[in-house]
C-alpha cells in the first residue's frame, strides 16, 4: 500500500470541501445564523488544518500505485469527507444526533436524498445549502473534479486512471479523450454549463433565487434533497415541468453532450444506451398515465405528475410532487422497476443503469442462441462494436454483487420488524441513490425511525451503490491490509 | 429440427402419463365417485390414443438429436402433459375452469403447490391423489423417469444426456455414474426408497393411509399441494416433525445419498453446499425463534413452528402449519430470503439453488481478490477442485435470467392491481415453485383472484423455474423455428 500517495490524495480532498464549504459560511454569516456560522468556521478551519496536515505529513511519495490503492482511496476518502462534511449539522443543532447528521451528509453526498429530518423548512439557509451543494459535489464527483483543476498533476495517468474508473459511474470508463485530465474538465464543464441553465430557466419562471439555486444543484447531482416539506409539490406546474426535463437530461450520459458539440448528433442518435432510457421513460409515463385515468382532476396535471415521478425515480433523483404511495399497484410496480433500472451509465444518476441491464439482456440473448447454434460463435454488439468479454463478465459479476448486497442489506435492516416492502424499498431507495421508498420510507415520510445499526447499514449502501460496490469491498476485504 | 424423434418421446411421455393416471382411476371407482371416474377414464384412454398415435406417426425417425431439439423437446412435452393432464379436474367439475385447472396442473407438476381452489376438503379422491401425484412425478422429472426404465433405447447416449441436462435441476449435471440412463435409475430408486421411509414414519404417528400416501408424494416431489383446508396444521406435533425431516431430506442433492451408499461419508461431510444449506437451515431456525419469541405459548411450539415453516420454504415445498403472513417482519424477511436461495441443485427442490449461490459469491469474492492482485491467476474452487470457467458464466447468464424474468413478470402481474408485496411474492413463490406467498397470496389465501392474464404468466414462471428457464426461453425464441 502507497500510503503517502494515499494521505496526500486524501489531504486535497479536505482542502477541496474546506474550500467548498466556505460559501456556507458566508451564506450563513449574511443571514445572520450565528450557530451555523461558528459551525461551518470550525469545520472549515478543520478541514484545512488537516488537509494541509495531511499533505505535509505525506510529501515524499513513491509514484507507483496501483488499482486496489486507487479504489481504496476513493472508498476511504469518501467516508472521511463524509465524516467530517456532517459536523456543521450537528455542531449547529441542526440535527441533534451525530450518526443521523453523518447519514444526512452520506446521503448528500452520495446523492441519495434519503432524510431522517422531519421539518426541513426552519432550517438555517447555510445547512440547506450545504445539503443542496453536497449532491452537486457528490454527482459528479470530487475525484474527478480534482483531476479536472491544474494543481494536480501527481502521479502520472495510471494514478488518475485508476481514480477516474473507480468514481465514475458505469460498466466501462466514457474516455471522451485520450487524456483523463481533458475528459475530466469537460464533464465539469458541460455539468456547470447544464446547472446554470437549469437556475435559469427556474428563475424564469419566478422561482425565489436560493430556491432555485438549490434545487438546480440537487437535480444536476441527480439528489434530491429539497428545500420544502412537500419537495416540489407547492411550486407552480411550469417549475415542476422545468425539474422533470433537467432531471431527465442529468440523467443522460454526458459523452452524448460531448457528442453533441462534436455535432455528431447521428451517433447520438443510435446510441443503444441513450434510446432505451427514452424508450423506459415514455413507456412508463404512458403506462402510468394509463392507469393513473381518474385518479387526478385532468389528464394534464396526471401527465405532469405521472412524468416528473418517472423522471425523479429513474433518475434517481427522488424529488417529488406528489405521494406515489397511494397510487395504484401498477404504477407503484413501475416505480419500484425504474428504482432497480436507474438512469445512464456516465450520468450523475444512480441505479443499476441503463448500459449494464442493456449488456446483461444481450449476454442472455447471446447463450439463447448459443444453445440453439452451438457451432456458431456468438458475439455481443453495443452500438454497431463488439463488446469485449470482460466487460460482460464485470456486468454479470455486478449484478451478482448487487444481488447479493440487496439481500444482505434487507436482512439486516428487516430486525427492526417494519414492513416488507417498507423494508424492500428503503435498501433500494438508499442503495440505488434515489431516496424515498414505499410505505414507512414513502415520499412523505422519513428515515428517521430506523434504529442505529439499520442506519449503519443504510449509510454503506448508499456509499457502496454510488461508488459502485466494489471500492467498498475491497476497502472492507480482508486481502487488502493483510501483509504480504 | 428433428420432429420425428421429438413426436417419438412425446408420444412416449404421454403414455407414461396415461399409466401413471390408472390408479387416479382405480381411487375414483373404488371411491364410487362417478363423475371423477369418467373424467379419468376419458383422459386415460386420450392419452393412449394420442401417444400411441404420435409413436406410429413418427415411427421413422433419424438418430441425430441436437441439445436445442432436447430442451425444446422438454419445454413442449411438460406444456402438453400438463394441458391433458388437467382434464381430470375439469371434466369431473372439480376446477369448473379450465384455466384454473391448467394452473392447478403445471402447479402439481412444476412442484410449486400454488392453488386456485378455496376448498380442497370435498374434492374426490382420486382427484386428490392426482393432485398430489403429480408432484412426484414432477419433482424427479418424467423424463429421468423415462431413461431410467429399459424400453427406451433410442437415440443414444447424446440425446438423453441433452435431456437429463434439460430436466435436471442444479447448475451441472451430477453424472453420479458415466452412464446417464444408470445415473436415472439410482435416482428413482433413492427417491423411491426415500419416499416410502416418509409414508412409513407417517403412518407410524397415526395418519390415516390415504393421507399419508398424499402427504409423503407432496413431501418427496417437495410440492405443497396438501388435502385438508389448513395444510398440515391440523395433525399432531409428530406428524409435523416427521415433515420438517422429509422436507429437508428431499432438498439435499441426491447424489449425498449414493455417496452414503457407497459409504464416502467423508466427501459428504465436506461438500460445501450442503453445508450452506444445512448452515441456512440451522442460522434460519435460530434467528426466527428468536425473533418469535413470545408469540407462541411455549419454546417447543416456537421451535416446531419456525423449524417448519424454514423446511417448507427453503425447500421450496409450501406446506403450512401456521400463517407465518403474521409472523413479525424479521422472520418474514428471513423466509423471503429462503424463498429465492431454494434447496440444494440435483434435489428435487426449486429456487435459485444454494449450490449455484455459492459459485455467485464465490465468483464475486474471486474479482475483489482479482483487483488487489491482478497479477496472479485467480481460480474459483468447489469441493476442492478448481470449478470450469464455462459454469461460471452459465451461473451468472443464469441469475441475470432469473431477474430478467422475475422483474418482466411482476409488472406484467401487477396490472391487476394487487398490493407489491403480493405482487412480488406471487411471482417469487410461482417461479421458485414454492406455493404460498405473502399478503394476499400468503398461506391461508390462494391464487383465484389473479386475471386470466396474470395467471398465465405465473404458469410460465412455474414452467419455466421447474425447467430452469432455458428451455422455455428457447421454447419461445424465434431463431430456434427460423428455417435456415
Amino acid at each position: 500500500m502507497n500510503y503517502k500517495m494515499m494521505g496526500r490524495f486524501i489531504g486535497m480532498i479536505l482542502l477541496v470541501e474546506c474550500i467548498f464549504m466556505i460559501p456556507s459560511l458566508v451564506m450563513s454569516l449574511c443571514m445572520k445564523e450565528e450557530r451555523a456560522a461558528w459551525a461551518f468556521l470550525f469545520t472549515v478551519v478543520l478541514l484545512g488544518v488537516l488537509g494541509l496536515g495531511l499533505r505535509w505529513l505525506c510529501r515524499r511519495a513513491r509514484k507507483t500505485f496501483f488499482a486496489r490503492e486507487g479504489l481504496v482511496c476513493v472508498g476511504m476518502s469518501w467516508i472521511i469527507m463524509s465524516v467530517l462534511g456532517c459536523l456543521p449539522f450537528y455542531l449547529s443543532g441542526a440535527i441533534p444526533n451525530y450518526l443521523d447528521a453523518l447519514f444526512e451528509m452520506v446521503s448528500g453526498f452520495t446523492t441519495t436524498g434519503a432524510s431522517i429530518l422531519e421539518e426541513i423548512e426552519g432550517l438555517p439557509y447555510g445547512i440547506l445549502y450545504w445539503r443542496s451543494f453536497s449532491h452537486w459535489l457528490g454527482g459528479m464527483g470530487v475525484l474527478v473534479f480534482l483531476l479536472a483543476i491544474p494543481v494536480t498533476g501527481e502521479g502520472g495517468s495510471g494514478f488518475t486512471m485508476h481514480l477516474l474508473r473507480a468514481e465514475s459511474p458505469g460498466p466501462n470508463v466514457g474516455k471522451l479523450v485520450p487524456k483523463m485530465k481533458a475528459t475530466a474538465q469537460i464533464m465539469y464543464i458541460l455539468y456547470i454549463v447544464l446547472t446554470v441553465l437549469n437556475v435559469i430557466f427556474l428563475l424564469a419562471g419566478g422561482m425565489p433565487v436560493f430556491d432555485a439555486v438549490c434545487t438546480a444543484l440537487g437535480t444536476a447531482g441527480t439528489g434530491g434533497f429539497g428545500i420544502k416539506g412537500d419537495s416540489i409539490a407547492g411550486y407552480s406546474p411550469y417549475i415542476q415541468n422545468v425539474c422533470t426535463v433537467f432531471m431527465l437530461l442529468f440523467g443522460v450520459n454526458f459523452s452524448c453532450y460531448y457528442l453533441l458539440l462534436l455535432k455528431q448528433v447521428k451517433s447520438v442518435l443510435k446510441d443503444e444506451e441513450l434510446r432505451l432510457y427514452l424508450g423506459i421513460v415514455a413507456g412508463s409515463i404512458l403506462l402510468i398515465v394509463w392507469n393513473l385515468r381518474g385518479f387526478y382532476d385532468t389528464l394534464g396535471e396526471t401527465v405532469r405528475h405521472a412524468a416528473f415521478q418517472v423522471a425523479s425515480i429513474v433518475t434517481t433523483t427522488g424529488y417529488a410532487t406528489t405521494d406515489f404511495d397511494l397510487w395504484p399497484g401498477f404504477s407503484k410496480a413501475i416505480l419500484l422497476f425504474l428504482m432497480v433500472i436507474g438512469a445512464c451509465a456516465g450520468s450523475t444518476g444512480g441505479g443499476f443503469k441503463c448500459g449494464r441491464a442493456l449488456l446483461l439482456v444481450k449476454n442472455m440473448l447471446r447463450s439463447v442462441r448459443q444453445i440453439i447454434h452451438p457451432q456458431k460463435v456468438q458475439v455481443v454488439r453495443l452500438n454497431g462494436q463488439t463488446v469485449d468479454e470482460k466487460v460482460l463478465a464485470n456486468a454479470n459479476t455486478y449484478l451478482a454483487a448487487y444481488v447479493v448486497i440487496i439481500i444482505a442489506s434487507f436482512l439486516l435492516i428487516s430486525v427492526d420488524g417494519f414492513s416488507l416492502m417498507t423494508n424492500l424499498s428503503a435498501v433500494l431507495a438508499c442503495f440505488n441513490n434515489i431516496g424515498p421508498g414505499f410505505e414507512a420510507v414513502g415520499p412523505t415520510c422519513n428515515f428517521g425511525a430506523f434504529s442505529v445499526f439499520s442506519k449503519l447499514v443504510l449509510i454503506m449502501d448508499m456509499l457502496a451503490g454510488r461508488l459502485e460496490i466494489f471500492p467498498i469491498l475491497i476497502l472492507f476485504s480482508r486481502t487488502t491490509w493483510r501483509r504480504k
